[in-house]
């Protein structure tokens, strides 16, 4: 099952879509406020087939999608946790160690933008960078969960995120890497929330980033360090993960900063991102 | 003009309060679903003077204070942002370099908790700590500020912010800070949200803290490397700053960590934190 959010910012309405390739949503304003945590903690089993079913009997308004806005699957998320440096091959590209143990920063959970929204190069930055990620939506409370088993129990989905960076303002500014992670617009998220029924291993996708057609990064999740359960059951024993909730679980070799002559994000760049089952993002770049 | 939430966890009723040594709040619920951006954006001061004419003129229904639990001051804020290393000495005191810049890292916004709630040391803890700070609340959206004067026109006011830390997640376990910055209840923030016009200088308020009566922290803002102004001036060329997010601004030497014999906090440890007008904070120490 895949839910989105269509419609202007700050004004999307729920909806469901019942195939990757359908050109109409169906609008579940009349069943929830939002794509939200509460939304997402409801979603038992029957609940989802309840939701299929009324869509698929034509009793929802319809919502097209050629020419709508797409906003992010999620309204905005309480907090948006990150795992560094997750992939051997781009910790090895940023010259890095390989983490004993997860490396965890945050973003600001209002950089959260929809799949198609300009994302906006910062004032003053000569480094912006891309990062394709598979993210994890939490849908039930994951606190001191006694094993990575565990995990399967509070996600309630998955969908892509861009986790964009600015790797000056990251690494050379001082102090931890949050300074250069959470500027505006610097987390597309989307365009699906692809339940976890629908995702049977989330370890095996392949992951994809071009900018202007170019392929720069091509990965799978089957190359993770640490792998999804074991990230979910590594944050509860630090922090309290709560429904409509976001981790971004890390990013494959190919970003700019370690590309030969680091081609930074410019204005009118493109981004394109893909994973397997999860749909794609098409993101101009813009200047703040 | 002091603003509080009073009430059960998550079920708290926004309230104002005449005097710092009243007994009696006034319910504002009648006027605003809470104490959050929305509402903080409407502070103007003739929104503020009507407010004040109404609960002095005892047409809003009264909330006593004795024996009620009290909220933090301002409802989930969407995001806490933290300045680390402000103070000379509390910099010293933990052998780090003067910050040539602001430091800055976050905190997950689902830490903040009441001012006489419980904070809880977090399973596996050995070095859990305690930070008094002056605590900004935003009133209006900051994106790149032209200077450090525009940063008046955007914060609705102050309160006492206790940036709890674990030690060791934070320094000793690879990553950024954040791992031993968001763990459960990390954030009592209160009692009050004092508006900015009722503090004429926020550069020279005394700041305290005691665990079991003992004085622990003992300073004043007029030590901070980079005042208020100057940080919320800077964190708006990195992120945007809207209404209802919260900003700490870093805390004085004195800290667990920093003191001989490193007197971590233990279950049934009582702190007490108190700002000058800004009232005081007393969070008894449990165990998750």
């Amino acid at each position: 099952m895949r839910f989105l959010r269509i419609g202007p910012a700050g004004a999307e309405r729920p909806a469901l879509l019942l195939d990757a390739d359908a050109q109409v949503a169906h609008d579940l304003s009349a069943l929830t406020p939002d794509i939200d945590g509460a939304f997402l903690a409801s979603l038992t089993p029957e609940r989802r087939a309840e939701l299929a079913a009324r869509a698929a009997s034509g009793e929802l308004p319809q919502l097209p999608l050629p020419g709508a806005r797409v906003g992010a699957p999620v309204a905005r998320p309480g907090k948006v946790v990150c795992i560094g440096l997750n992939y051997r091959d781009h910790a090895e590209e940023t010259g890095a160690a390989i983490p004993a143990e997860p490396v965890v920063f945050m973003k600001a959970s209002d950089t959260v933008v929809g799949p198609y929204d300009e994302v906006l190069i910062p004032r003053g930055s000569v480094k912006t960078d891309w990062e394709v990620e598979l993210a994890i939506v939490i849908g039930a409370r994951a606190r001191y969960l006694a094993s990575p088993a565990d995990a399967d129990s509070v996600i309630a989905g998955y969908s892509i995120s861009n986790d964009v960076s600015e790797r000056e303002w990251q690494l050379e500014r001082g102090g931890t890497w949050d300074k250069g992670k959470s500027c505006e617009t610097f987390n597309p998220l989307g365009p699906w929330l692809v339940t976890a029924d629908e995702v049977p291993d989330p370890q095996s996708l392949g992951l994809r980033l071009r900018v202007n057609g170019e392929v720069r990064q091509n990965g799978s999740t089957a190359n993770m360090i640490f792998d999804v359960r074991h990230v979910i059951w590594y944050l509860s024993q630090f922090m309290v993960l709560e429904p409509g909730d976001i981790v971004n679980t890390g990013t494959p070799a190919g970003v700019a900063m370690g590309t030969p002559g680091q081609p930074w994000l410019q204005p009118g760049d493109v981004m394109e991102l893909e994973i397997d089952g999860l749909g794609a993002q098409k993101l101009p770049v813009g200047k703040a």
